[in-house]
């Protein structure tokens, strides 16, 4: 093993146990060209076969399930979901042993994780987001493999492209039919579009529709084809819907958010991107959809019609929808009821994909039209690199979800934030841990100054022509310190619990484990945001 | 070259010039089990990558058109489509040669390809359904290769596996926004559904949108992603729309045909397949409509909703749709305007792709939950074998289209058919060109009688208590030569001007060179009812 390094200075090691060569990330675009799709193996079926198994024992037996294999499921359900414990809870009493839980995000509700990582039946998890106990066991040297953090675009990639091999997709399902067919905007379980299962169901050796709304073929409408599903099975039930949408989102109170917001608004005015056809996502978090109500007021004062927002929708990008302001919403994943109504009724509410979300290994993503992208941050180091995978002293608590892809797409990425949070700086020499490349970060807007990338001098020219307080990110920095201190640097073990990959698959940073894992306990209000990010 | 057997006893060369190796059809359900959907190559595009292009010779240009390759058209344009001739000609002019043209059916509007078959422009063509002076210039041995004939399943499947390798996929769109989004449903050639085309999209090296309603970012709705569309081009005209759709579908008030439909209207009451959940698919043709007509008079009676219905869709059953009788519609391809109007504005009339619809090696595709189904004839035999291929004297004027993948697929396929149509009998000892096998065909209704296949007891069983006039086929057979003597023998040619591939990919027959293509001349009527058939 010899170590190597990334385009932005991070030491890897070359070979990983448990994860296997690294490929080090070298630039967010310079791995393009001509790619593969896999090729994919199916059980064809007659005209006499029929789906339906009558428990999920049944489905165990058909599937042969055995030591070794990984399995996935999708996050729409979220803090509310019953499917990944039910499942991996099953396949423990039959003895299996060795698991790789593929999951596109893990919360706080999977906590039964951690005995089963414990126990041996789960070695190895890939997520592009963790927020609760399964993240702080897995920054404790819990989990046997190195963790796989990928990106909302990146696991799509992996998995269409054979990176990451699905034995069984396990597909919780609002509505199924007896032939496969499956909808999230029907049932008790209704948790809207189903963008982050669908690469899952079509690349699987075996796709696997677990529902507590099995209706008459056929389902109407179809989200996930009967052509992709090989078993339906019908549990009581597939979530708890209070976990699974949360309620209705609401723009911050907070004064120095607002301060922020009013500030991130203005930036997107001056930069000139305020103009018919112009196209927005922001995060479901108080500040990003204070950020939106700005953009908003901007908008309506100018008469701009927008072309599309996109990402996790929530009813407040509903809203403004429904008033106009944009012409069509890209919707992934629905964070609200009344996301999931619009999406039910509204023709202009479109469906996407994760892989036409953020795969940078397609013929082009949503994410590649988007001009405005709001994000948020744990910490932003002085290159503009921002970390919200791990806390201040290196514990798991987020991960990308769409955080690089977006940025990486759009023509204006702004990270908006306090420049501290909990008494620490939030912006540092060196980020404890890179998710997002800094050379698509274009601005860092805090409540006490604007900093913007020194690739961007046309933005800098821009904004030198208002009165928003400019600084340098040094100056920042700076700022922030004279207020926290320098903050200690953080001295994690050697051992690698998790690998950090880019979109494109490169390895961008490891996380080693945490020494401290107590102060990654945060309070529900918390941990609600959190869930809310991904 | 040695001589093989199909199942239905059709003597097949193992080996075709200009087709290859031949796999002897040998049964509708013995080619199931594993298959693999092939791995596809891309190329993947950064943020600052553009698809408009100018025109279409820049188009060739950047796709480096070269000798011998298969370019691939979907056919909702029907009689109508522009883009065919357009892009052949345009290959034609640079001085490309040997081209196979993948489409999914040819039309009489394509009739520009017979010279192009002269020149050595085109040398191959694979397409599900043909009509007009392509199919009489191939029967009279003027393509270098034999066409390839598939069905509407078999084409997706061939596509899939990699039978079928398409190097450039031309969408005529409809609508198509400057990323590649298209849809069919909008713009002055909207032609509703695109189902034909999903295939070639996802599984050409190369796909283009060739569109005369460019819109800016993003359309809506989505038929066909952005994700698997390389270039976008605007052109004046895809198509001429009184060619597109044949305006408003009309039941026949031929009194034979009426009498042809009542009598299978009640074939289909007497299998007890008339309940609640049940489905249904007919073709477009005047006497299908009626059987249609007369099913729907019974379900009204007896106050039976039905599940869905699929296929081409009429206006027809769009009202079926509304009134409620049935719950849905899988429209894989709008034959009128009432259907695409229909289409574009009910959540219940669904979009299915071609593969969704009849693809065999798919997880489950929609034929094989269809209970009744309507279809044609140009001959059937004493073995309940179909032609919908050729007419009796060898001529290619049809093709399979959806006929065998239903047949296949549903609970009990009836053809309704005159039992003499220009002097000539409809029942054979041996059909010219199976198409479908009889396997398949349980029922064939005509004006003097009503044939089940023996091995079908069940359904003579419950048709014996009825009043209908239950014979033999053999002594339908004997009703109509009685009338039109016994027809002579056709000789063709010992050339192999076409392969008859079943929707699995084996050769259920083949076409030899005709030495008399002037009967297949029609009348602009007949041509308008094939035409429907597709």
């Amino acid at each position: 093993m010899k170590s190597i390094k990334t385009i932005l200075d991070r030491e890897l090691p070359d070979y990983i146990d448990g994860y296997g060569e690294v490929k080090p990330f070298q630039g967010a675009f310079s791995d393009g060209g001509i790619k593969t799709r896999k090729a994919v193996k199916l059980t064809s079926v007659t005209p006499y076969d029929r789906k339906v198994l009558a428990n999920l024992e049944q489905v165990y037996d058909k599937l042969n399930m055995k030591d070794g294999m990984t399995i996935s499921f999708h996050h729409h359900l979220r803090n509310g979901d019953h499917v990944l414990n039910m499942v991996v809870e099953g396949l423990a009493k039959r003895g299996i042993k060795d698991l790789t839980i593929a999951a596109s995000s893990i919360f706080p509700v999977h906590a039964p994780l951690v005995e089963h990582m414990k126990s041996g039946v789960v070695t190895g998890i890939v997520a592009n987001y963790m927020s609760g106990p399964v993240p702080e066991a897995i920054s404790r040297g819990e989990l046997k493999k190195p963790a796989i953090m990928q990106t909302h675009g990146g696991r799509p990639r992996a998995i269409e492209s054979g990176d990451l091999h699905i034995d069984v997709a396990f597909i919780a399902a609002p509505t199924a039919d007896t032939y496969g067919n499956i909808n999230g905007v029907y049932g008790k379980s209704a948790c809207g579009t189903l963008g982050y299962a669908i690469s899952d169901a079509e690349y699987a050796d075996k796709t696997i529709a677990i529902t507590d709304n099995l209706v008459p073929y056929p389902a109407c409408p179809i989200e996930i084809s009967q052509v992709f599903v090989d078993y339906v099975v019908q549990v009581e039930s597939i979530g708890d819907p209070k976990g699974i949408v949360s309620g209705t989102t609401k723009i911050t109170k907070d004064p120095v958010a607002l301060i922020i917001a009013k500030m991130a608004a203005e930036v997107i005015k001056a930069s000139g991107l305020v103009k018919n056809g112009m196209s927005f996502q922001t995060g479901a978090g108080g500040t990003s959809l204070a950020v939106a109500a700005g953009l908003k007021d901007i908008m309506k004062r100018e008469g701009v019609v927008g072309s599309f927002a996109a990402g996790g929708i929530t009813g407040y990008l509903v809203e403004m929808l429904e008033e106009g302001l944009f012409k069509t919403l890209f919707d992934v994943q629905c964070f609200d009821f009344k996301a999931i109504e619009s999406y039910r009724n509204n023709a202009r509410h479109q469906f996407m994909s994760a892989s036409m979300y953020g795969n940078p290994h397609t013929k082009g993503a949503v994410v590649n039209n988007l001009d405005i992208m709001i994000l948020g941050a744990t910490e932003i180091d002085t290159e503009f690199n921002v970390n919200v995978t791990t806390s201040s002293n290196g514990v798991i608590m987020g991960g990308s979800g769409g955080h690089s892809d977006t940025a990486a797409g759009s023509k204006l990425a702004i990270v908006v934030t306090n420049l501290m949070k909990a008494r620490l700086p939030m912006i540092k020499d060196k980020v404890t841990t890179i998710t997002t490349p800094g050379e698509n970060i274009d601005v860092v807007v805090t409540e006490r100054g604007i900093a913007v990338n020194p690739r961007r001098m046309d933005l800098i020219e821009k904004l030198s022509r208002t009165n928003l307080p400019l600084v340098t990110i040094g100056e920042l920095k700076t700022m922030a310190e004279k207020i926290t201190g320098v903050p200690k640097a953080v001295r994690n073990s050697e051992k690698i619990v998790a690998v950090v990959e880019y979109r494109d698959g490169s390895v961008i940073d490891v996380v080693r484990g945490s020494r401290d894992t107590s102060s990654a306990m945060r309070s529900s209000c918390q941990t609600r945001a959190l869930i809310l990010d991904a």
